[in-house]
């Protein structure tokens, strides 16, 4: 019944069986509270809640969630208005994976000290991502804390509610068999990998000024790239009956998150060598001796966002989001069998 | 348009100014987000949304907070449960001064190093007070970010989703002179001020386990006691005309909330001598030699909740609330004049 979710720790430090145990036992204990209007059975992935009618057809959507370690780079970068973006970002694509419309967000900052001219610049970048996705900043709060917060050290979580009509939530029932998989490009990590990235490209790497490449950019700008929001881009396509389900590509990779609109007897073959894998994601794993496997389940390697549509219409989108600067690969099909997600060279 | 309020730090290390310029800054900054459901101007504290339909009497009202520097205390006691409460409770009241009834709510856990049978406990305290308020713990989010947290700290957001018929929001536009102010008990700091009251209680003072009377209860017990959730005291006098408003008295004390009530105008009297100002607070007073004024401007004092009502009622519900167990003390008046909150002996 909750849409809390196992997330996606991979890397040293954090215990990733602990994180896992929480949602074990956290998820009955949630479901102790569901009122009427609580729908999150609907779709399976969590957060409905149908209002103000408990059996009607308006769903709201909800979801909280944070920019994680990411927010290490913003202190050495100073991207604290690209970090304001991510946020937003992050929680409008999160729900945008029901079909959800973004309606309204707020924000919560807790940092060791509060530095006024960092704070505007993280509101500037959530003002400009709510004013792309539509939808409105309706509150927030800061809390300084320096016995909590390390120095220096921020955290910040958003929380967002859309809507979507109970007939159009997403994943519906139509993903089988045949349907093709389109891959958007990603602009950089997101919001994922940063603990594993920081220590092969920052710790023991080039550092926070090296050369990613000899014309650039550098290790930090790379790192501090924006998470994409896809609302854009698949805004049209939400009445589209052709569309199937969406993946939002957030730790645990491309296997991680597509698995999570296959139906049973279904797996989904994706074509690793449909796009370039971009160089950021290259330089973590020649430099940090990375498997392949690894690198695919820990980072979005360069497609952050996937759609799975019926056969006939896949070309023609494609090429229409492709054309429109989002990628738009053909990087696979869903088939019969178990096994979830393969990926084939 | 944005719920964002000046958050009430008066201690010691944190700066006060620098929140109040957030505050100032961001405001605009969120206005420009704006689309057509919000409805935040219609009562003055903000965080409304009317849905589905943008002119419709049905309206969402949204509050993101945390508990604070509670959770050190947490920390040192052990009662995870009534910290998970807490959040809770003190989201219910935030949207109820505005007339809400919760719908549901999602949580944060940001913490230095995820121990399951903590986050257990809290998860036990949030879906108690989840199932007190008739609102569903709809979804939620864990992090484990030892490079963000200082060791074994822990920051605890919550986000909730009310609703309340545009007709029947609070503050509406009858609080007038002659209107009367019942008070209702705290159960002891609520959410606020634990920064001042742990350094003059503990660090300075009688410590985690000294008693703060002869037969207890220890210093660690009052300072952990719950926030008090008023939703179950006053959901039957929503639909009152007669109930002008309510004040939820959390940071900045009872001067700092209840003139948020206030028409141009208007004063607010409240005679002090009128309950009796728990232990806790008294000896916080006489041990940090703290002025009585400053006492007021950051804890509650043993009132956490008051309603503004029509002075026909004012003795009756009084009396209600008092035999339910809520205190129910009249402690004062609204009056013609200038000059927000005036504390009376």
């Amino acid at each position: 019944m909750s849409s809390r979710k196992a997330p996606a720790y991979r890397q040293a430090g954090v215990d990733l069986a602990a994180a896992e145990e929480v949602v074990r036992r956290l998820k009955p204990l949630a479901a102790k509270t569901a009122t009427p209007g609580v729908a999150s059975h609907l779709g399976g992935f969590g957060g409905c809640f149908a209002f103000p009618d408990p059996r009607g057809k308006d769903l709201l959507v909800a979801s909280i969630d944070g920019v994680g370690t990411k927010m290490k780079v913003t202190r050495l970068t100073g991207a604290w208005r690209s970090a304001g973006y991510d946020i937003v970002a992050h929680c409008v694509d999160d729900i945008l994976t029901q079909g959800a419309r973004p309606l309204f967000f707020l924000d919560y900052i807790g940092t060791s000290r509060l530095e006024v001219a960092e704070v505007e610049e993280l509101a500037l970048g959530m003002v400009e991502a709510c004013r792309e996705a539509e939808c409105a900043l309706l509150g927030g709060e800061t809390a300084e804390m320096p016995g909590v917060y390390l120095a220096g050290e921020t955290d910040l979580v958003g929380c967002i509610i859309g809507t979507v009509s109970r007939d159009r939530l997403l994943p519906g029932d139509r993903v089988g068999p045949g349907d093709r998989l389109i891959g958007l490009a990603s602009l950089g990590l997101h919001t994922n990998g940063y603990s594993l990235a920081r220590r092969i490209l920052i710790d023991e790497g080039l550092g926070i000024d090296g050369l990613l490449a000899p014309a650039g950019p550098t290790i930090g700008e790379a790192l501090a790239a924006r998470h994409r929001m896809y609302w854009a881009g698949v805004r049209d396509l939400l009445d589209q009956p052709e569309l199937h389900a969406m993946a939002h590509i957030t730790g645990g990779g491309i296997p991680g998150n597509l698995v999570r609109v296959l139906p049973a007897g279904c797996q989904a073959r994706v074509e690793t060598g449909q796009w370039e894998i971009p160089p950021l994601f290259r330089e973590i794993e020649s430099r940090g001796g990375v498997a392949r496997g690894e690198m695919f389940s820990v980072f979005n390697m360069g497609i952050g966002w996937i759609l799975v549509v019926a056969a006939g219409v896949a070309e023609r989108w494609a090429e229409r989001l492709a054309a429109a600067g989002w990628g738009g690969w053909l990087i696979g099909e869903v088939a019969p069998g178990g096994g979830g997600v393969q990926l084939v060279p």
